[in-house]
């Protein structure tokens, strides 16, 4: 993991939560007090943040000792040890819960993109994120996409050409928009047309797009457009996806599914700071 | 809403989503293309983040016009219009994601807290969130609980002594634990201290704790302690809180539920930004 | 201390001290010059800023040795040393005055405030500072007073409701403003009104205020309300306060003394920075 | 004054003073309420930071007025207005204690200032300020002097050459030190030496220094010195100057005194913000 | 232009040119002087950054008028007036040097451009930029190529795949190279190969590679290389290319040539501002 | 070289190349690869920036091992190794472009700076630099201009008194300009005057500046000038130098000449960084 993309945010958090220190731990706690802590999982799923976490303390004190007893994009379940901590008990408490708010989140985008992954296992389709991300975390939370086996869709509106319907509505033409986005961008930016039926598909395939979306559209449709583009561009389906929809879809063939739940509704990961009490230092 | 306190937020999102332009949009649609669109509610929700999505806009193009139909905090069903917006056709799709990925966000916290509240009516129970949010965006996701009816818990570690298990395993003794607090820290900070028990909560009224919270305790030992303690301080329960729970833990006269599911675990409220052609300016 | 707080305060002394480096020491000095140094009392005082002036220079070269001689918090006289250093004659000459710049400011104000300290003792009376800060060095500030025996009032207009005369001008209802800061913040943040005779105090405390401030008010009428209050809630006393007077409201057996004058207008501290000459490194 | 130098340190004071709003105004004032106040002088003093206080109140609410009544650098006596404000009462109490740190310790500075410049009314002599500034407050505080009727000396040690006693111990010749600065630093860069002596002096005449500061010397050695020096360079003196000493060393005809105290050991002065309740709005 | 993409830089150059405003123009210009002047073309070139420079002028002083005579993209002539402005003789002094820095810089990339894209005039062949921009202005000297009628290749190494030699030197063989790229970057990334010889092209074209770089080759070679692609994918040409050369190759028919020395070689065009003197306000 | 005062600029630098890692290298060469690698000079220069370009690769991955081979300011011939590297194969293939476009522009001002040095060689002449720097860059380009044995002139408009026409033309006299800006400035600061012909030059040095600039005047007209002046203040000449006409204008016997070009119109020096294959680590 490129850590170094992420100080910024981690320096943002830390901040947030300790903003004039830790008035509890700093007031009740010995200074000279060292513990020992593992973060356990309680519950089953995917790693994501375990760097993330580890920066977190090296942050507040470099002396935290931090090992890692599993990777970001491994699995647990219910009881297992993800790093094992050592170091001021103050230090520890300090990072706890930041180190958790970013580690549950991240782990609960992996988990919930595995599931994804896992429906459409066999296939050669592939499970793509989305723009939906939380605001601030994109990188961060694209990254837990990858670690869940997903694939990273566009990062930004700067680095991929999507015509999206909105866009069709004011120019009129799908093969219009096609050629200004070709026009318009750098050698080597793709061109992607969203569309929502076979006469949208058809236009955008003849306009020479890198790549058609359909979005929103009965499985017997989407069949039937992407059985006539036949390969001859990658087709990437969209629109409130479920894990069950999802398994139907990528029998089609389509090359990818994009799924915004992945970022936007996903769910916390359980996983804990359990302290074993003082150590004999 | 005081907006001033997220624009370093709105900001780095802006950024992150155009770090050099909307590169469709800018190729594509004639920079005097004009068009109107609305913030339509595709689902029941409660509203949070109109505001944050009215500056969105002004920082991308001041000329905008935005029309807000619904004030942060109130409900809204299918169908309903939250804003009315005008302007550059560009600058529209310029911000439609971004400010759609604040305002569901919020609604989302702010929808989930509103059955907590809903759920807990009649009693004196008022629910709080914890310090269980994303990592820097945590004053925007407690502004989103207020909207939805909840009550702000501590900032931060700076602001409020909250004694948990970990702190008394340490020092082995609650009043030690609340006279050190007391003494290390502002005049007016409240000392709460978390007890698993009768006698941890015992313990803690008569170290003159200003507030007792009880986690992950059954029912009726809860009831037990709540009416031992017979509101000589607030009483706190947290730990695993559902709609369900809440509701009968409200019945025994608690005076906070606190749910950290409504940061960590909250599901985005599908908002959309429908476009309504290009108007006759 | 927590240096980390501070990072961002010492770049910008660094850079607004340095722009350009130290054109003097630059040209002058052999680059490979050596010296050692003294961080020297030239009187009286309570030490506070010590790491701050390590950091300092460690932020300018890290290679620079710095040996503390006397920690924060411990009262010094004239000649005593406060720190050893040895390093590049260069290095030494960039930090002295940002250096000196921050110990000698916030051994003012330990010193001022040990002083009030000083004239309290043998009561149950504590010394509060205020928010009368320098804007941008509030948390240094703060930590200094501690250093000086002090404690810390509240650290900003988000962590504490004090209703202040100007509030109750307004709203007309001490009772009525107790209810609303009540219901209005999060639990466990505490009201204090601030009250200039009997009558208010009395409404205050009807009201379930929890701490109340007794603003400009001659000693016998203190001397009346604290007696009618008589432990019932804690008591601040606040308004131009000398050493002279705090001794006297001290006797009355209030809980808190508060003193602006801490951090609004104490005077340095003269320390210096004593060159032994260049070693024989 | 040119505001937008300190735009940056407005924001940081804001935010370390309101980081989640003013929680006392926001929970018992209406938000509709308006009203009118006054800045008011208390005591004695000349005008620093008027503008500041302005750009406070303007940052928080832009619908504030703000009605200057005096300028920067003129007396005031106690009773004098010196702003009109009217707006939202909320957005007043917000701005209050900010913009009072800021006006009561410029003023402080630009008071302190103007005694030292009416003690050498009459002569040549300018008073100067020096680098013991607070850290992170150079500019504003450096403005305050000239706001005062002070000159500034150089704001960094980047911005002209000033060798001192311990760069001469290191180096040992006050020639071989101004010609390695001459030689070292831009044109137009003028070099300064500190010299404590006749000798020294003498030196750095004949080594062409471009001005030459007295440090710490009794009267009647500087006296001897100036009248060596005859105005061929700009004389300095420094070293722990009082009202008293500043007349005396003016009357010798140096061309400045440098006043550590103006910026390391103010007063603030008492500027209150006097409400005049509810206007009818 | 999207001006709020450099707001940043701008201020960046303000505070680098102006730490504590301008001596010169502060002390001798009276505040109330009002002048006139014009941005002057001394020299022929093609404009580019008109936009920075008044956006400069309104940070210093949003009184400033400032009127475009001529917009970005179009030519101009010795003695061309660029611009008018009128304000403030201070204020249009402090903004000269930056905004000329600006102006002078981005118009001569766009001019250096231009030169080339004239030289291809009449081929299919586009000229690139490279990522051989200066550190911190990427953004702003790649629109300044597109002004110069350029076409922006990629902006950073995270948004296209380019396989250069070096990567070839580790790996060994183009088609793992291809594939390993497809594999690890969103669908939608193009990846282009760079070769200098028949064989690599055939390998890179082989393996599906969206884009051929021929680098380095000679004319004859690379003739034989882009006949054999015969339009299959686009070719682009790079390595020390002179207007000379880019006349030959284009008429090769290769789609694109990249130029890095539109950025990191170009010259300042000669542009000044003109006062007209005092006018009569 | 002061590397803690560009620490801000390589980090945007490396983010503006890296806003999301290198994705052809992090896809295609495996995590554990190691590479050696040279930096290289293609063609004659002198270097700057081999410290920058060590602080990029530092601030990717610390275990890069980075020997330099050369220090800034020396000379070099094509074919030199600049510096030697070694470490993981994707940091170091991250670093090179961003490494190189500092280090190839800081030497392309270092080189052209030492060309003006050559032709000045054997007279009391000393080449200067402008303002006319890049945006944001500027201290970086006068410390390349130091290593190309150039002089700075000052570093902004807040550091010395430069009157220019502008000034005059607003002012209408010379003497009037010279006080007023000797009134207005800090002792110490120089007051040099712009002048085109004698009269000027008469009246600047009658008035007492510091320095005379010579602006733009023919060879003879400049020669009688100096010759007048006769060394009673330093002379500056400006105005599209070449190399040709400062070896003429030295010969005069000015001090400086100030060259533009230098940093507005330099040209990159070619360095590459070739890669020596995967070493056996």
């Amino acid at each position: 993991m490129d850590i170094e993309l992420f100080e910024g945010l981690i320096d943002l958090a830390l901040k947030e939560d300790m903003p004039a220190g830790d008035i509890t731990s700093e007031s009740i706690i010995p200074a000279d007090s060292v513990s020992r802590a593992l973060f356990l999982a309680k519950e089953e799923g995917v790693l994501a943040g375990i760097d993330v976490a580890r920066r977190v303390f090296e942050k507040i004190d470099p002396s935290v000792s931090f090992i890692k007893m599993l990777e970001d994009g491994r699995s647990f379940g219910p009881g297992d040890i993800l790093a094992r901590l050592e170091g001021s008990s103050i230090s520890l408490l300090k990072g706890e819960r930041t180190a958790l708010n970013f580690m549950q989140r991240m782990s609960g985008i992996a988990t919930k993109t595995r599931t994804f992954v896992d429906a459409v296992e066999g296939t050669k389709t592939k499970i793509l994120d989305t723009r939906k991300t939380t605001p601030g975390l994109r990188l961060l939370e694209k990254y837990a996409v990858r670690m869940g086996g997903g694939v990273n869709h566009r990062f930004s509106l700067s680095d991929m050409a999507l015509i999206k319907d909105t866009h069709l509505e004011i120019i009129g033409s799908v093969s219009e928009a096609v050629k200004r986005a070709r026009a318009g961008t750098a050698p080597g930016v793709s061109v992607e047309v969203e569309v929502t039926g076979f006469a949208g598909a058809r236009e955008a395939m003849e306009s020479g797009a890198d790549m058609v979306m359909l979005d929103n559209m009965p499985l017997d449709k989407m069949k039937e457009v992407v059985d006539w583009i036949g390969g001859r561009a990658p087709v990437e389906v969209s629109g409130k996806i479920t894990v069950e929809s999802a398994r139907k879809i990528a029998a089609l063939g389509v090359d990818f599914i994009s799924v915004g739940a992945l970022t936007h509704s996903f769910r916390s990961i359980d996983i804990s700071l359990e302290f074993e009490g003082r150590s004999g230092r």
